[in-house]
């Protein structure tokens, strides 16, 4: 495998070029003093270099070792220890982290391009550090001042690392199904009991501690997931002065042997008995959940991205060196040609660049948002940003992964038989990146979130702020983008906004039509929400041509691959509103048991 | 994994019902008297028992264990040795050779079937045999009389196997970079010097001898492909009384860890002063090598299918048993259901099954044109079916497999976290039908052999005897699919046609075009040839029910796939078309340095 270079050319240009982070960062009290351009470049700088000297290095060889189980202990391949000690050293784990405990405070918007770098060096790697993120999050939002001050800067410092326990062995999805119980202990503590699997990074040898945030019901609370609750179950109990105490009854009975990330530790984890905290309300366990878990959907559009652009660079590299051919187009020579000249090798880098740049921007997009949403002064600015970040998040999930997949698949293919081999390290990224389209919530769950509680349960109120502002860039006349690319924006908008009220009106009718439609509508608005990050790389690109900056070359590539992206990838938004309008009956046409 | 059943209603259906096969065999000849309907039912049966019982076993752990090298030995993974010699016992390797010296001479219509049962139950082990079927019909079209009574019983026979030897480390797709030479003995043999790489079977503990056809320059060949010549070249050299002599100068020097396919050795063998025979003409090695290469082309298009069937019931065991969540359209109850009940399930099966049994149907149809190309008596059918043959080959190959990969990653994904874990076997699945879209030609110089070769050189002659026959039945008035089935196949036929005109024009003025339109043009092609072969059924299905045949709820089901694929599957080829449309100049806008 190449050796990752992070494109932080790519992620200055969206971050500062495309969406202006340092207008909307001085125009945030919390943020302005905290992050500026200069900052911020120098934190990519930083990450970049990291995550290639630790992270990047380790990706093979841990694939080749695995996370290795042994009487209720995991031992991570050689060098993530140290690897993780590292990062924590530099404060990456507490990157977003409340600065008031230890955190860094940086904007989201920052955050996830380290997030895309840690997944493009080491998929498997990234999620010891990502869970542990993800948990400081939910503990930050919902648990008491107490529990804060105790568990974040441990957690922010790697010290202690964190988990999300929520499956159980019948139910993933439908979590109102959950057995695992917790009974008030009547001192401030519960007790937890049950069995909990796929538990990513439960057991490991990374951290002294492990702090599980556990789903469990009450006694007496309601049926299905009103009756959950969130508890914070530490592995090791932790003493009033902050030192680590007995064993707390939480043990990891097995871990899986699994297709892909086979470094992170999968585990099966028992609660027997273990002591915890209730972190937010009784029965509101699910919403505090749901703190993380937006967090990590957010973050696993990024492994797909990270491992398209980690593909992207294997794909590129070959094609340039693998000799093979002729060019159509050549006299002559009878030397074979760098593949990289085939028009169907090109086809394939294309697709993987469009798309990888394309969900980028749209993942800083929506971190944008979420940025808003927590720091803008303005309470309608925060609403707004609020309701973008809602609608988005499960697209970014799915549509972000599953291009993710197709792109590793695509750089796999451009490295034909060697691509198929274990030493390329491109087949690996197909089977790491595999588990982001399931994980954190399958992406045919998200779909349903989207079209089920973002789009049909409101009416279509959250669509319409999306809408709105695509339209009105599409439309502005003034905006280098107009022609070509604002014509057919607005033209896909408009065929979108319609299927989103078809979709609406269907299923007043039949409440089956929500789920019928759900996937293809997703991938639809996928394809119009990157048409739309195109069209805006497009402007900005036009713009810096127009006053003749330097980096010449860069900004016509950004336009030329506008341009490709309009005419080879967006035409397959039209297939997705043609089998989303087929609706729900010819998935029902057979019985069940006619399968 | 659920235990494999092999889908004989529906291979029955595709045989006998849609494409008539024992009126075509009763009107030919050589296979009258060796294959009737009761025949191949009762060959079918026999087979799947074969393969239940003895090669769907050894799946999981010939995964698990893996071929092993050891000082140029490849020892398989348990049973794989027995199972081979039950397969050859039952005359399973010769099923299609010649009858003359030990084959079974069944047609290939028939073959195809039992070697996508061998697929559903064991990609790596089905490799063993259909390599060596594809070299005995490479030896039976081209060697001596002499070479083919020593070898072809012993291969038919399973004592000794067979390998394709063509590529190189520095050429895959570009064989006149080929580097071994044949010299000539000038006492009948040759000797044979160079490396090959990916060589599957090359090595292996199955048979007591391998034979190894082996692509070489000879002194004063000309440049290129046209230089190259086909060796035999056996491991063991075979003495004039039959037994075996001394070992050979080839040796097996590694084998490849690789992503999927773990039981199939891929060898890097060494010829080394190897002595061997030439195969047919001198500088005709490629064409030589060509009728092993079809053969194993269509194979791997069955490859596809064979995943896909596997993954379509893993998926539906799954579906069936998994409860999760309740149907959108229940009232009351507030019990689990199972997840087959949803929509989005419900999408994901009928895409798997829709696009399976239209490869299984597609993949049988280009058998019966192999076999009337090889027995038809009248010399203008013969020719007009190894047109056909000839065309829709890369069809089966590439657009089988893309969409066997489709499917088994669909299936994975109704397992969700189950189906990422090793021991549901479902993502070996993923792993094993991957390499189909990579070896025997990548996908894409399939499709490059499918635009530039079969459609673009003849100026669309091939092309027109599909196309004609496929508008002969859309506009059929008084077959029973005309309605919307037959309105939309004509549509998308015109519209196919018009690309195929359009694509043939741009490539006049730009040879860049030919390889741009491609892999886009190959999918358009793909869908429309399984609206054809959906359309088929559904007539066939149709008129039985109106009959009023027993099995009344079969026809339905294949009336309603149909449905189902018209509707949620074919809009895919609109994409493709405009994708065609967009023609080279997007894919090279961007210097090879701007990547």
């Amino acid at each position: 495998m190449t050796e990752f270079v992070a494109p932080l050319r790519s992620m200055r240009f969206v971050l500062h070029e495309v969406f202006e982070a340092n207008r909307h960062w001085s125009a945030m009290p919390a943020l302005k003093e905290r992050v500026d351009t200069e900052t911020a470049n120098a934190i990519l700088e930083e990450g970049a270099q990291l995550v290639t000297r630790e992270m990047a290095p380790l990706n093979l060889s841990g694939d080749r070792q695995g996370a290795l189980f042994q009487d209720g202990q995991v031992t991570t391949p050689s060098g993530f220890k140290e690897a993780f000690a590292t990062l924590a050293q530099g404060g990456w784990i507490g990157l977003g982290g409340n600065p008031d405990l230890g955190g860094v405070g940086m904007p989201k918007m920052l955050c996830i391009l380290f997030e895309e770098m840690m997944y493009s060096a080491n998929n498997a790697f990234a999620l010891y550090p990502g869970l542990t993120s993800g948990a400081c999050l939910a503990i930050d939002t919902h648990a008491s001042a107490e529990l804060k001050r105790t568990y974040l800067p441990n957690m922010y410092a790697g010290h202690w690392s964190g988990s999300m326990c929520l499956t159980e062995s019948h139910c993933g999805t439908d979590l109102g199904l959950i057995r695992t119980r917790a009974q008030d202990r009547l001192d401030g503590t519960w007790t937890v009991t049950g069995n909990k699997i796929f538990i990513t990074a439960g057991e490991h040898d990374l951290a002294g501690n492990i702090v599980h945030l556990v789903l469990a019901k009450t006694a007496g609370a309601p049926e299905g997931v009103r009756g959950l609750s969130l508890f914070l179950v530490p592995k090791f109990w932790v003493n009033q002065d902050g030192s680590l105490g007995d064993a707390n009854g939480v043990s990891c009975a097995s871990i899986e042997d699994k297709m892909g990330i086979k470094a992170s530790a999968t585990c099966t984890m028992n609660f027997d008995g273990a002591r915890g905290y209730l972190i937010g309300q009784l029965h509101q366990g699910l919403a505090a959940m749901f703190t993380m878990m937006n967090y990590e959907r957010l973050s696993i559009g990024l492994q797909g991205v990270g491992s398209s652009q980690r593909s992207y660079q294997n794909a590129v590299a070959y094609a340039r060196s693998r000799l093979q051919g002729r060019a159509a187009d050549s006299t002559g020579t009878k030397d074979a040609a760098p593949i990289i000249v085939h028009p169907d090798v090109r086809r394939m880098l294309m697709n993987i660049k469009a798309t990888t740049e394309a969900g980028r921007a749209f993942s800083t997009y929506v971190a944008l948002q979420l940025d808003q949403a927590r720091y803008a002064e303005d309470a309608a600015v925060r609403q707004r940003a609020s309701g973008l970040a809602t609608l988005l998040t499960p697209v970014a999930k799915a549509f972000c992964t599953d291009l993710g997949l197709e792109n590793c698949i695509q750089g796999q293919q451009v490295l034909g038989g060697h691509g198929y081999i274990r030493e390329s390290g491109q087949e690996q990224l197909v089977r790491d990146v595999r588990i982001a389209q399931i994980y954190e919530g399958t992406n045919g769950i998200q779909a349903l979130d989207l079209m089920g509680r973002k789009i049909v349960a409101n009416g279509g109120a959250l669509f319409e702020l999306f809408a709105e502002e695509v339209e009105a860039f599409a439309n502005d006349h003034d905006n280098g983008s107009k022609g070509p690319f604002g014509e057919r924006l607005a033209d896909v908008l408009t065929q979108l906004r319609e299927l989103t009220l078809w979709v609406i009106k269907q299923s007043a009718a039949d409440p089956r039509e929500t789920g019928a439609a759900s996937c293809d509508y997703l991938n639809a608005f996928g394809y119009v929400a990157y048409a739309y990050m195109w069209a805006r790389m497009a402007k900005t690109a036009s713009a810096a041509l127009a006053r003749d900056e330097s980096d010449h070359l860069f900004y016509k590539e950004k336009v030329s691959t506008a341009q490709y992206y309009f005419k080879r990838v967006l035409p397959r938004f039209e297939y997705h509103v043609q089998a989303t309008r087929a609706g729900a009956a010819p998935l029902f046409e057979l019985d069940a048991e006619q399968f």
